[in-house]
């Protein structure tokens, strides 16, 4: 995608602070950072959001989520970690290329905020969405 | 695990709002719902936290997000969608059996909330942590 900052970074275009690349997958740290580690794993090949990404796509970038988590506890041990994918700009998507941020935690008021503004769902909704969401 | 609540929903010793289940993963819906349609994907072997799981196993669980991402978009079709896999309780987990949430997001103050306290990062230390965490 011509316009697109990380598929510069994929290309080699534009450089990057790389951690890993697979078929189908890239890894890197984030500059913009919130916390020591933070970084993000994308599928090399443009998608806006995670609909257009293949199940194979998916599950190579779940390798590599798999590895770097690993990588990250053994070298800094985080208190905590984020896993973390926004699709929309009202889901505080800013790149327009699918993204996994992996974000450590080393103290509370650092790395990613969450609020979590939570409801007892009731029974008829909950079973009518199930109904509706349930896979064959 | 004796204690732990979502081993009593994948064991349907507790009832849950299912929605799919393969050799290695289990989803159902959130009863402590952010939005229409939140729901949770886990492991059917009890984890702790990411770091337990296996490749196999992630990769299992990515097939099922993957299937449920479509069907959420195709359902109910929100603005926006978060993924959230958080680990430690300083990370906000509060149930002990790893979980990746599924929250759609249909408007602004509804849904996941985040905040995003980022600093750009200093050229020697993102080189720093690229020369620990890169993979081989």
């Amino acid at each position: 995608m011509p316009d697109c900052v990380f598929c510069k970074l994929v290309s080699g275009e534009f450089p990057s602070y790389k951690l890993a690349e697979t078929a189908h997958s890239f890894a890197f740290l984030d500059i913009n950072t919130l916390s020591q580690g933070h970084c993000l794993v994308i599928p090399k090949k443009h998608h806006s959001q995670i609909y257009e990404v293949s199940k194979d796509e998916l599950q190579d970038l779940a390798a590599v989520l798999h590895s770097l988590c690993g990588k990250i506890r053994q070298t800094f041990n985080p208190a905590g970690l984020n896993i973390l994918q926004n699709n929309g700009r009202i889901a505080h998507q800013l790149v327009e290329h699918v993204h996994f941020h992996l974000i450590p935690k080393y103290e509370t008021g650092q790395g990613l905020g969450i609020e979590w503004p939570a409801k007892q769902g009731a029974k008829e909704e909950l079973q009518a969405v199930q109904g509706k969401l349930k896979l064959a």
